[in-house]
């Protein structure tokens, strides 16, 4: 384990070294950060490396969107991803046999940050995709309460309200068994964090006067399917069926976890050299209390960087520097949470639980990357 | 001044009187929490009061959107909101005579917590709206360095990286003079908050060899503006004139300033009773250390409550629980940031800028509620 003083020691050496490589170097009289040129003169440098500012390789045009003025605003009140990003979207089964249950994942290796977009959250539906019309809908609350009550969305506006950054994640992310899938979005992909904000389902029970003999809640949804999922008062239909034929009931929490995003399956690094590895790490639990990553197969372990702010049952990024000298490599990222519960490997997980379990796999991912600097699933 | 102990004392004093009035009781046998009914019964109670779940309320029927399925998923990779949300977009001035400097502002008294949608960030162009090509574009680093330097941007992606959450605000944001405008977006809507990823110009101005006697950075921009503002190195274009004919020059800080959100101007409060008013106060200079609020046009302030998490140079949600007698009144908030500055009213300023200054207008803005409800801008 290399300890946080030798991370950063590391971090200073590869200061000092610069991160990337350069070639030749021109004059010049003020420091200016000249944003946007066209087509560049590449010269004898390698792919990936950044260029020196040399005369064949200053701009030998200004770009077009510099030269021409840009589109009015107004076409689009609602604002969407540039042109060039259209292939950052949902991760959605091509040619699925009904429509009724599907589901949409996150491009977790093409994010930054702990923050997912609105338009590329996650979506798992059973019933088709509702429309909800806000001003009609209604929550009922009935049961062992002293004042059943329907509450419209403008009586819950007026409550007291909080705003939390959470993650959310569906229980079955991955399955147990092959195939496991090619990216991270693949694997892990119905999961992602975002700002909620509402009114405490405790404060809305305390108006309707809870009964102390009630332990449980059953929430329905307004969908086509109605959904349902129980919850016990001091807070599921979960249960994860063990090897000998038993079940673990009332699997509520989504254990530690943690997936590296960057380099991950379907990317390609295209020289070697400095890399940022970058991932994200969740617990169930609370906060993540530190992420460890592996970059010879799991023979050693560093610890990474986590980026402020870490935030209860929210997604936390980590980083680690790192030079690939070119070689094969596998790297894995194992996530620590503040209850000291470690994320397991796969044949930790399988050894105890089996493979009849379907939901709960929060087993350690490893990625290979290949001389090639092609990334594939390590388990796959 | 209401220290924190008073306000919670009177959340809990609310707490046990509960929040909104109910009618009749019936009653019920298992604990549910029911989400979705059609259209109900309205019995006799007043409007936006939280039904009880008498006979006549019930559900008389099930919604269509929970007995017919929803659409297939797949007809949008990348997610839009709601139809019902339709009128949330950004506020963009209709009939503009050219289009080339237009700015679209976020309509802050629609949304909730401090991270603002992607969809509805503010946006300020000087040339059109630019459809930038990230394959081809450059950032160009020379003058006061050893080594003049062309990044693309797949070399800056190998350097390490941040992730912060900050807000961006327009300078001008807003004028000083009338008209003020109606909504808490037509004031301060050139203001969003994001999490934002990238590499420190610290880092890239080092790997160029930045050399000692470099004092500023000219930044230039890809836009067809290629707008360009300076900055010191220590870390602009804008000076604020003053009464006396000087100016104010290299005004970086957008200081302490915050905003009521809701209830706020072309807003209208349905009935008396319990409100929670919450609004959003940020600072240049760090974190928002308290947000007082005034319901009785600043003749005496409560400090409200800070929705963790606080973070520095981010957007702070403030909440404050209020019994509105259905009288009509002002109110009004203003932010204190962590060096002590407090946010001055409208008068304050100008009596020491003066109204020739046309940015950095950070002054307290109260909104007017006349008895019927309606929600005005009390200084314009």
């Amino acid at each position: 384990m290399t300890r946080p003083t030798d991370v950063d020691r590391d971090l200073a050496v590869t200061s000092r070294r610069r991160f990337l490589r350069d070639g030749a170097v021109i004059g010049g009289a003020v420091v200016a950060g000249g944003l946007g040129t066209g087509s560049l003169g590449t010269g004898g440098l390698g792919a990936g490396e950044a260029r020196a500012a040399d005369a064949d390789n200053l701009p030998p045009n200004v770009p077009e969107w510099t030269k021409t003025p840009g589109d009015a605003m107004g076409s689009q009140l609602y604002g969407t991803p540039s042109p060039f990003e259209k292939n950052i979207v949902k991760n959605i089964p091509k040619n699925l046999k009904q429509y009724l249950s599907a589901s949409g994942r996150t491009p977790l290796q093409d994010l930054d940050g702990i923050i997912t977009p609105n338009g590329l959250f996650y979506e798992r539906h059973h019933g088709g995709v509702p429309t909800i019309d806000p001003a009609q809908h209604r929550l009922m609350l009935h049961g062992l309460v002293d004042r059943p009550m329907i509450f419209t969305m403008e009586d819950l506006r007026r409550f007291p309200s909080q705003s939390r950054i959470h993650f959310l994640e569906c229980s079955g992310n991955p399955a147990y068994t092959k195939p496991f899938g090619k990216t991270a979005s693949d694997l892990v992909g119905l999961l992602s964090c975002a700002e909620w904000t509402g009114v405490s389902l405790k404060l809305v029970l305390q108006e309707a006067g809870l009964r102390p003999d009630a332990k449980w809640v059953v929430a329905e949804g307004a969908d086509a399917a109605a959904l349902t999922r129980s919850i016990p008062i001091e807070t599921s239909k979960y249960t994860d069926l063990m090897p000998d034929g038993t079940a673990r009931e009332f699997t509520f929490y989504m254990e530690a976890k943690s997936i590296i995003t960057r380099p991950s399956g379907g990317q390609r690094l295209t020289t070697s050299g400095f890399h940022e590895i970058t991932g994200i790490a969740w617990s169930g639990h609370g906060k993540i209390k530190r992420v460890d990553v592996s970059v010879d197969d799991g023979k050693t372990w560093q610890e990474a960087q986590l980026q402020e702010p870490v935030l209860t049952r929210a997604l936390t990024r980590f980083r680690l520097p790192w030079h690939w000298d070119g070689q094969s490599a596998v790297i894995q990222s194992r996530a620590i949470d503040e209850t000291g519960y470690a994320q397991p490997t796969l044949a930790e997980l399988l050894a105890v639980r089996g493979d009849n379990s379907f939901y709960h796999n929060n087993a350690i991912w490893p990625w290979r990357i290949a001389s090639d600097g092609e990334v594939t699933n390590a388990a796959a």
